[in-house]
């Protein structure tokens, strides 16, 4: 595997549509080439950490769980079966933090789309979880299994971005049996690491059962590898819920990775400070770790931050702010303190693709970049705070995010890409159109782009003056119909028929 | 002077209108907080270094002007009288990095309006030199005095923007009267540091005249010091044309700064590659630099880039790309190789305020940002490649600008702010919007955004469903209405009779 993206002669399509590139571009296996930036000292990093030791110690989180509470106990931590309060000593976070591996193999169902969770990797996730769905033709609308079906295409038809998310939620789908249908959609439509819902322990069981036969392996060997992830938000302050406390039980057991994510919006469920809702999101999510190898040491887990703030005057969240950026350049320091892999999020309160949603979700990944997040979750498409999913926005988020992984491409500084050749070769005033190394290189040498147009302004008014979103709609139409993975028939019959059968069974309900 | 943006208690208008903050900004004197980020090693830099001393002195640099030749000839130059070609020795170019200040003070005509040119500074200008202008109320027009008094009014009512540039060409004024028209304008509705064009000896005389008046100077006084700028684009390659180099030289004795900004394109006027456009960028910048400091050893002079790419396919400018970025970060390499305060470029080539000019635009300003730039010029509402300046794209790139600004202050992290007193306070799975520290800091925590609308779908719908580009026009409108510097009003008669005088005359051709 390369560790950065490769150019080459091989012809590519790159939208799925009519135009082609002489570029070869593979965005897969990113190594941020960013450098790191902090928030506040080191020193002042180490006080946080401690603070959020002592906030475990003496304060404890609430966890509703009773099997939770239990492996607490018997880790030693002190559990109060009246308030359900568990307080959790240094020694078992520091215990956990040594146990918990530092990088993490993530399986997709084919070689080239395995992603290594580690220091300095970059993976790319679109939106997620959002209640509805958006685009110029349908309109806003509530999210429905045949919108979660597409955007796992969309997920799949580009190269920048590394696992499938739970993009959108197909409310059309009963909840007893909509683990299967998105199960199938991430299995039949992308071979990309797959994403299953911490909602009870039936429907965790139900969808480890269709990826394990859906990828042919024995039940010791699905455990023995990570294949795939879900994602843990904390109800912050300071608790731990019936099914995130069990999502982190069951793929603590089963091998598979929980991505831990408390949710602080400062202000709000969080202090009102970058460095106190930090603070508190560090240690919840510090507790969510020492669940997992406490149930088994060794678990696959990452730390993870999702804090921003909230408008004061109206309580609304907000995006893409100073403070979120704060606090993504924060929670690196306490990553690199934890030593391990850890997710950030980019995002946008904008009701619409418009600069203000651009602006906010670009600036929120830069945060997340010079934080040397890992993982950089709702990175595209993102609108009104994670409500709305929109595919014009996702495509045009794209963008950057395909501009990101060229920056990951060294610049060439050799004798001929430095030119003093070339330079001789043109006269003064003159022009290096038909210069011999623009002749070897024109056809490659520059980033080929998604969706902007960089005709002049007459040319763009005569072809109707589309703005970026508008031609977004003719991309994310063309990828649809780009041809999706190669699937072994068998297995695709099989996992139709198990939901069938479970299907008549009356399905699994969302709970634990 | 702080060094840092400020926060008080003050209340303080932010946008002219209706609404106040309870917050006291100061977006002056920002030191750039992001870490330096290099596109090659610092041994490649050092050879791309070399090359371009290596064609200074083997290949050489067209000079149209008789006078600079001879300036060059005096001091050591081989001088081609027949084909106008100057070969300037690496030993020139040493001597002329050494004699050039590193730091440049700026006089402004307020004394909290004074900028300093120096590494690890942060001086934001807005887009610059557009033909046409636009705005959402009255389309896209050729630009007009009344366009530029209206944007130097906007220039002048934002904080985060530093320095007066030639926002737009007011057509409408005839060339040889154009320069009193502009400098009225910058003297009268701003007192940020301003711009001349060097457009030949005698409007560049007239200009330093004007100001030096309206500043109540001595000849002497004005040339002790920095009042004003200049922008000089070589015509690359290889070529500085007449007006350039008399610019450098009368700004050279004049003692007013000479930003230096040969503006390569990769595959048009430069080598394809981004070591090749940056080595010739390089090369044409030293020796203007040169030129500068053979006239007036320690004239202040910056170095300075703007080098993008074409679209192969129709010779298209392109601004934003990953291209774009690399040659900034590589110029940032070359700018701390030289040792001077540097001027780097963001710009979009998008047709219209939408979300590839968003990205575009701010893709460009992360670039200068890691690369250090000092100076970054067309920061705000630049469309088109610089072929047009927006209204509304200049307020809603001003939000990023001030974003990044207050990225500016540090994080805070005493005890207060890290919170622990705060968590412990509320109860595990409650809130924090009445919480002690909450209500000590809600007014002032936050940034305080200036187009952003955070309000739900439903609220937004209600309230018209408008864009961030819409709601911009209403913030620029309001900010023209905001009142400008203090005057003295004597002195103002006296330019305005200045100008009458003048213009009776003849007015000044654009010539040398």
């Amino acid at each position: 595997m390369t560790q950065v993206p490769t150019r080459g002669g091989r012809r590519r399509r790159r939208d799925g549509g009519s135009t082609t590139s002489a570029r070869d571009v593979n965005y897969r296996n990113l190594v941020n080439p960013f450098p790191t930036m902090n928030a506040v000292s080191d020193d002042e990093a180490e006080s946080i950490h401690q603070t959020a030791l002592r906030v475990l110690q003496e304060l404890g989180v609430r966890v509703l769980l009773p099997e939770a509470r239990e492996i607490f106990r018997a880790g030693g931590a002190l559990v109060n079966e009246d308030d359900l309060m568990v307080r959790i000593g240094s020694d078992m976070v520091e215990a956990a933090l040594a146990s918990a591996p530092p990088e993490i193999m993530c399986r997709g169902g084919a070689r080239h789309r395995d992603i290594v969770l580690k220091d300095r990797g970059l993976v790319f996730q679109p939106g997620a979880g959002c209640p509805h769905a958006t685009d110029l033709e349908r309109g806003r609308r509530p999210g429905s299994g045949e919108d979660y079906r597409e955007l796992v295409k969309l997920t799949q038809a580009f190269d920048v971005l590394h696992m499938v998310p739970p993009l959108v939620e197909p409310q059309d789908v009963a909840p007893n049996v909509r683990h299967y249908m998105m199960m199938e959609a991430q299995l039949a439509l992308s071979d990309k690491f797959p994403f299953v819902f911490s909602r009870g322990t039936p429907q965790v069981q139900d969808s480890f059962e269709m990826l394990r036969d859906f990828r042919g392996l024995s039940d010791d060997e699905f455990m023995a590898e990570t294949h795939c992830y879900t994602i843990i938000n904390t109800n912050s302050p300071r608790q731990i819920d019936v099914p995130m406390a069990q999502g982190l039980i069951d793929f603590a057991r089963a091998g598979q990775v929980s991505v831990v994510t408390p949710f602080t919006l400062m202000g709000a469920m969080a202090p009102i400070t970058v460095a106190g809702a930090m603070m508190l999101s560090h240690a919840e999510a510090l507790a969510a770790i020492v669940l997992t190898q406490l149930t088994r040491p060794g678990a696959p887990v990452t730390y993870g931050t999702f804090t921003s703030n909230v408008d004061m005057k109206s309580g609304a969240p907000a995006f893409g702010t100073p403070e979120h950026f704060k606090a993504s350049l924060l929670a690196g320091q306490l990553a690199r303190r934890v030593g391990l892999p850890w997710r950030c999020a980019s995002g946008s309160a904008a009701n619409i693709g418009d600069a203000q949603a651009a602006n906010e979700t670009q600036f929120a990944l830069w945060g997340c970049l010079l934080a040397g997040s890992t993982i950089i979750v709702h990175s595209a498409g993102w609108l009104e705070g994670g409500l709305t999913i929109s595919y014009e926005k996702l495509i045009t988020d794209l963008e950057v995010l395909q501009m990101v992984a060229e920056m990951c491409v060294p610049t060439e500084a050799s004798d001929d890409a430095t030119g003093f050749e070339a330079v001789a070769e043109v006269d003064p005033g003159g022009h290096f159109f038909a210069a011999g190394q623009t002749m070897a290189r024109y056809q490659t040498e520059f980033y080929d782009p998604l969706t902007a147009d960089w005709s002049n302004f007459g040319t763009w008014s005569e072809a109707g003056a589309r703005d970026a979103t508008t031609r977004a709609t003719d991309i994310w139409k063309s990828a649809l119909q780009r041809p999706g993975p190669q699937v072994d028939g068998d297995r695709l019959d099989a996992l139709h028929a198990y939901i069938d059968r479970r299907t008549q069974e009356g399905g699994a309900p969302p709970e634990s």
